[in-house]
């Protein structure tokens, strides 16, 4: 495998591990608040990775390699969590998250990626070509996008709770910079 | 305890091995490369937050249980792991931020505060007056403005790889806020 596969599933294997041991058991305060109307809390980006995990990250690479361009990739549906969540505790989605993950890699593994494979094409309904590189990369990407929207989302809770120190604290200073 | 002491504690507890967990002998593209000149890598991160849990926090506290507003705090040393962290591998610094963090929070809680003791106030050497509950919300909230860095640092690194899916990735349009 290429380096560059080497460092994404070297990724992708520790995020499930590392939201469990920030998340797990954390009071309500920190993982079932979001930053206001139409924004997610915690819990509801854990459901969210876990749809990526179902249903889009390792499908599409799939698909790249059996029809290329030939079919674009199904949009995203970012909003399944909010019915797939219901009634499970975040302990639950966190376990759901780690599983689905540890599939998903050994299938991965198992698909033996060569150089070529790597470089196939194939057509986003948004974004026009893409590669199959590109959307492995993307997939880390995207848990750490996931992780910075997280740790904003905690900290938003305490906006008023650091008093003067919020100068200094940089989290508390971003927008967000799109809807993840 | 009051409540918001609580999950300050709780949040203060899950960091190490939320870090842990997500950086421990991750290859070096994660955690030795930084945003370019004069910024940060997660291994400087891991090294400055070490240093907080050293000489800053907590001394913070207790001076301000001690003196109050009589004697001003003495500024961070914003750079200082880059002599600590020398000669250290990222997992001797993980463990040692481990146990440092562990031993604060048990001295933490055995200074019994009291909602009058959070109440406190002291002078900070640029913000001004602050209080001893701000203190220890600002020591919860500062540990997620690194996590926000270090998901930063750690996505910046992939920026090309990722191709046109940058457009959808909101922690690559990320420009940090401040030096943290």
């Amino acid at each position: 495998m290429n380096n560059n596969l080497l460092d994404t599933i070297a990724l992708l294997s520790r995020t499930p591990a590392a939201l469990d041991a920030l998340l797990r058991d954390l009071p309500e305060t920190w993982t079932f608040r979001n930053e206001g109307e139409s924004t997610w809390t915690p819990f509801d980006v854990v459901g969210h990775l876990i749809r990526g995990e179902r249903t889009d990250w390792l499908s599409r690479a799939k698909r790249i390699l059996q029809f290329g361009e030939s079919k674009a990739f199904e949009p995203f549906d970012r909003f399944a969590q909010q019915r797939e969540s219901q009634g499970k505790s975040l302990a639950q989605l966190l376990e759901e998250f780690e599983r689905l993950r540890s599939e998903n890699l050994t299938e991965l593994g198992a698909m033996n990626l060569r150089a070529e494979d790597l470089a196939r094409r194939a057509r986003h309904p948004a974004l026009g070509v893409v590669t199959l590189s590109q959307l492995l990369a993307a997939w880390a990407v995207h848990d750490l996008t996931h992780l910075h929207q997280i740790s904003r989302v905690m900290a938003h809770q305490y906006r008023d709770a650091v008093g003067p120190w919020s100068a200094y604290l940089g989290v508390l200073h971003c927008t967000g910079h799109s809807e993840a």
